[in-house]
C-alpha cells in the first residue's frame, strides 16, 4: 500500500484523490492546498491528514510518493523538492510555461534516480495504447502519416487563457507528447504551425488563438499533424489515426453508451461524445495511477518522463516561433 | 444483343425497360400494358415497339426473351405461355396468389427446359451476395441461425393491400426466398408466426396485418427469423445476420451517400436508408437481368427458378396456417 | 455509509465484493461462503469480517443489508430469512428453478416493506436504460416490435449446465426480465419458442439446447424476439432493438476501446467485444448497487423487486411448454 | 439528345464514353484518339464515328459538344480551339501542367461565353455534395476547419509519374478544387507544404514525394489541412471533414457494398474501399455528364469552370513553392 500526498486540490487534484482512494494498492496519506478549505473538502470525513505545506510533505517519511497537481508556476519547484527528499513524483503537464526554468529544473534534478513521472495521461487510454502498440508490432508497416485531433467541448473562461500560456503551450501539449509517444525513438525535427482566434474572435485582444493547424517532420520526413479547437459543440473530440505502408489504424472517440437513434432525418446516430477529460480519459488517469505505482514500487512500468516533459515544451516553443516566422522552425531540446 | 419484351409497364415495369436498355447485351425489342398509355410511355420516342396483346409477343419469332411484370393474376397464365412458346421468362414474383394454380402452373411446364427465372432480385444485392458466399465458402463455420429483416418505408394504399394477398405472401415472400437462398440445401421445414396491424389498427377490418415476426426451423434444427414491418420511418431497412459458430456476417443497411453529421445531441448520425426498393435494389435489379441474360445465352447462371417461387409460397401459406393455429406448422409443398 | 453483508464468494460473489469496497456510501461488514477459504480469499488483509453462517449474518445488528450470491437453490431460502429479519436484500437471479418454490416465497414475504431486489442488472446498463428512457419518453412513437440479443462468448461447462435448469431459465432469464424492462406496464401474455443443441449436439443428451429464438406477444399485440446462443466468437453479444411507429432505437454492443484497423481484407474493424458480462457489465453492475443503496436508505430507485423475478420465471416457464408443445402458450403468473 | 465528340481513348476517356452512352440526354457521336486503335475500341459496333482528328470535330456543325480526354499536354490547345469554334467543352484536370500556358490559355478564350468546364468530378459526388450543401446552409456554423484526406489505392507506375508533373499538381489539384469547393468566395491566401518519398524512397531520384500534407489559410484565417499518399492498403481513401462552430461534418468512405465480419479478432469490419476513383466516384462522373448537359443546353449549372482550373493550379503553384523554401507562400493567380 503506497502512502500517496497530494499538493493541488482544485479540479483535477479532486480526480486523482478520488483515483488514488479507489485503487487497491495505494492510499491518500495527505492533501495539501494553498486554499485550505479545498484541501478539506477532499480530505472530508476520510482518514486523510491534511498537510500544513508541501514542505511538510516532503519531510514525512510516512509518504511514499507525491502527486502534484498545483498550479503551473509550482511544478518545478515541487519537483526540484521532491527529487531532493527521494521523493517520487507524479506531476500534471506541463513542467512550466517558461522552458529556461524546465531547463533549469532538468540541471537541478541530473542524476536522480528518483522518479519523475508527468501527467501525460493520454498515453494511458486504452485506445491509444493499443493503437501505439499495433503500430511497434508493425501491424501496418512503416509509419508515414500520423494525425492526431484533439478538440475541446467548450472554450475555458477568459482568467484561465490568461494564466495557461498558450493555447498550444496548454492543451496542445497533450498532443505533441502524444504524437512523440506514436513515433518511438523518430523525434519530430522541424514545427510548422498556423492559428487564429476563429471561434471567439475577441481573444486577438489578448494575442490568444482557438484553433491551430500544426504539422511536424521527424528526421527520416515522417508527416505530423496536429489538429486543435477549443470548441467542438459534438463533445470532446480526441482522435489518432496512423497512416502506414501496409494499413492505417484509428483511435476513435467514444459515447458514454451505446444508443443508437434511427429516424426521418438521421440513423445510427450516437450519443455526443464524452465530456470532458475528467469523463473521457477516466481510465487513463487510473492507468496512470497503476503505472506511478509500479514505478515507485520498482516493478518497472512504461511512462512518460522528465524529459518528454521537456521535450513536449520545446515543440510547442517551436510552433510558437513558427507561428510568428510563417515558416518551418527547427526543435531545439 | 437479346430482344427482350416487356409485359406491364407500372411502376416495376418501368424499371425493368430502363434496365433494359441501358444493359449493353440486351435491347427493349417491345412492351405491352393492357393499359396502352402505359406501354406508350415507356415507348417514348424509342426505337421500342408496341405489341398488340401478349399473344404477339409470345408468338413473335424476333423476340428471345420475356420479362412479364404485370398483375400478379397473369402471372402464372405467362409463364405458361412463355414456356409454350419457348420463351425464356423473367417473371415477377408471385408466381400466384393461390397456391393451387401455381401447383398447376408446375404441372403444365414439367419437364420444360425453357428458362424460366423468378424475380427474387434481393438474391443479387452484392451485400446479401457477399454474405451468402461466405457463409457458402464456410467462413463462419457451422450456421446457426439467420435474421432477416425487412421493413417498408411507408404503408402501401388500401387498394394494392386488398389485392396483394396479404402482406405474408406479398412482402414477406421476398425474405422467404431470401433465408431459403441463405440456407442452401437445407430447407425449412416448419413455421410459426405472429402478426398484427400495430401501426394501423384499422388494417383488422380487411384482415391484415402490418408487423409479423416468423420463425422457422430446418430438419437439423437451424433457426430462421423474419422480421417486418410495413412501415420504418427511417428508411426502408433490408439486413441479414447469419450466426455460425465460428462468426458472424451481417449484411447492413445502405444510405445514399456518406455524409455523417456530428452534432449537440448527435453523433456520426448517418441520412435515412435508401428509400424504396427501386433506390435500394438498384445494383441488384441490374445483375438480375445480367443473369437472366447469361442463363438464356447458356451461359450458365445461379438463378431464382420456378421451385424457388413454388417454395416461398408453400412458407408462406405454412406461416398462414401458424397464424391461425397459433402452433409450428409443417411445410407442404 | 451501509454495511453490506456478503452471502457466496464464487466469482459473481467476488465481483460484487469488489463493487461494495469500491463505492463510497457501502463497505463490506462481512462475507460468508459455505467454502470457508473462499470467504477468506474475498477478506484478504482487509477489514471486513467472516461471518460464520447464514444465520449469524441475519441476526447481526451491525449488518444493514445483505447480498445474496450464493448458489440457486439458496436463493428463495435467504430472501425468506431476510425478511424476516428485517435486511433489505439484493438477491442474484434466478429466485429459484422451481416456479412453485418462488411461488410459496412469494407468499411468505407477502406483505412485508423489507426491500427485496432481485440482480437483473442489465437493466442498469446506460445503454439499455438510455433505450428505455427513450421509449418512456416516446421518443419512437407506439412501441411495435422488440427484439433482443443475447448471445454468450463460451458455452459454459457440463456441470454448470446440469445445475443451472436449462439454458432458457438460466440465461434467457435476463432477456425476459430486460424485455419486461423495456415493455412497461404491456406484460407478455403468450409465449412461443424453438430451442436445440446446435454448437454442440452432445447436449442433447442431458437434454439441454444452445440456441434458441423466443418470440411473445403483449396483450395489444406487441410483438417480442429474444434470440440466444452460448456461444459468440466474436465475443459477448448483448444488444436490443426497439421498432416503433415513429423511429428506431437501438442499444448496441460495447468494445474495450476504440481502436480500428484498416487494411486489405477489412477496414474500420472494430476489436471483439467485451468479455463477459463481469467485463460488459461493469458500470451497469455498479449503478445497480447505488440503486440498492438508494433504495435500502429510503432515497427511492426504480428497481427489479420480487415480482419481476417471479414473472421472468413464469415467461421461462411458458417457453418451456412451448418448447414441448411446438405451440404458444399462455404466461401463468 | 446532346451529340458529344470525345478527344482521346485512354482508361478515362472509356469512362467517359461509356457514361455519355449510358445517359439518355447524351450520345457518343464521335471519337479521336492519336491512337487508332483505342478510338477503335471506343467504337466498337456501335454507331459512334471516328474523327480522323480533333480538327474535324471542331469544324463538324454535326457536334453539339466536346469532352476532352486527351494528354494534359493537349487540354490548353483544345480549350482554346473548341472555344473559337463556339463549342462547349469539358475537358478533364489540369488545364496544364505550366501555370503560364494556363494564363494564356485564360487571355485566348477571354470574354467568351462558350461553356468550358473542367472535370473536377469530386465536386459531383453525392456525399461531398451533401455536405457542401449542408455548409452553406450554415448547418454548423462559422467554418473553422477543412481537412480532406486524400489517398490513392497504389502507386502509379513511373513513366506515369514522369509525365505527371508533381504529385500536387496531379494528384492534390482535386484536393485544391475540392477545398475551393467547400470554402465558397473565401479563398486561400497562403499555403504551406511539406512532402516527401515516404512510401517509396527511389521516387527521390526523380524528385518525386508520395506523401504530402499542405495547409492553407483563407483571408480570415480558415484553415484547411490537405492530406495525401500515393498508396493506401486499404483502399482509395477519400474523405473530407468540415469543423464548424456549431457542428462538423465528415463525408466519409464508401464499400461496395454492406458486409460486415465479426470474428474472434475483429468485429463490425467492413470491406475494403472502393478502388479506385472510376468505382469510387462513378455516380460523380455521372452527375458531372449530367451537368455539362445542363450547362450546354442552356438550363443552368453549377459546375467548375476555366478559373477554377486555374485557381487549383495556382494552389499547387504556391504549394511547391512552401516545399522549397519551407515557408507559406502566398497565392497569386
Amino acid at each position: 500500500m503506497l502512502n500517496i500526498a497530494l499538493i493541488g486540490c482544485g479540479r483535477i487534484g479532486r480526480m486523482h484523490a478520488e483515483i488514488v482512494r479507489a485503487y487497491p494498492r495505494s492510499r491518500l496519506a495527505c492533501v495539501h492546498d494553498v486554499h485550505a478549505a479545498a484541501a478539506e473538502a477532499v480530505r472530508g470525513d476520510s482518514d486523510t491528514a491534511l498537510a500544513e505545506s508541501p514542505e511538510a510533505i516532503f519531510a514525512d517519511p510516512a509518504i511514499d510518493a507525491v502527486i502534484v497537481a498545483s498550479v503551473t508556476a509550482t511544478h518545478a519547484d515541487y519537483i526540484e523538492a521532491a527529487v531532493a527528499a527521494g521523493k517520487p513524483v507524479l506531476c500534471e503537464k506541463p513542467i512550466d510555461l517558461d522552458f529556461a526554468r524546465v531547463k533549469a529544473c532538468e540541471a537541478a534534478i541530473a542524476g536522480t534516480d528518483v522518479p519523475v513521472q508527468i501527467g501525460f495521461n493520454r498515453r494511458f487510454d486504452p485506445g491509444h495504447r493499443a493503437l501505439r502498440d499495433a503500430l511497434a508490432a508493425g501491424e501496418i508497416g512503416k509509419l508515414v502519416q500520423l494525425i492526431v485531433t484533439s478538440r475541446d467541448p467548450s472554450p475555458p473562461g477568459r482568467d484561465y487563457l490568461l494564466g495557461a500560456g498558450g493555447m498550444i503551450r496548454d492543451m496542445t501539449i497533450h498532443d505533441f507528447d502524444l504524437a512523440r509517444f506514436m513515433l518511438g525513438e523518430d523525434e519530430p525535427v522541424e514545427v510548422w504551425a498556423t492559428g487564429a482566434p476563429l471561434i471567439d474572435p475577441d481573444l486577438r485582444k489578448i494575442d490568444e488563438v482557438d484553433c491551430a493547424m500544426i504539422v511536424m517532420r521527424t528526421a527520416p520526413g515522417r508527416q505530423v499533424m496536429l489538429n486543435n479547437a477549443r470548441q467542438a459543440p459534438y463533445g470532446y473530440d480526441q482522435r489518432v489515426e496512423a497512416m502506414g505502408s501496409a494499413g492505417m489504424l484509428q483511435s476513435a472517440n467514444r459515447t458514454e453508451h451505446g444508443l443508437l437513434r434511427f429516424g426521418a432525418t438521421a440513423t445510427a446516430a450516437q450519443t455526443p461524445y464524452l465530456n470532458f477529460f475528467i469523463e473521457r480519459y477516466r481510465e487513463a488517469f487510473a492507468l496512470q495511477l497503476e503505472a506511478f505505482v509500479d514505478l515507485v514500487t520498482g516493478q518497472g512500468a512504461e511512462v512518460p518522463v522528465f524529459d518528454d516533459g521537456l521535450r513536449a515544451l520545446a515543440l510547442a516553443e517551436a510552433a510558437y516561433r513558427a507561428l510568428a516566422s510563417g515558416r518551418s522552425e527547427p526543435v531545439t531540446v
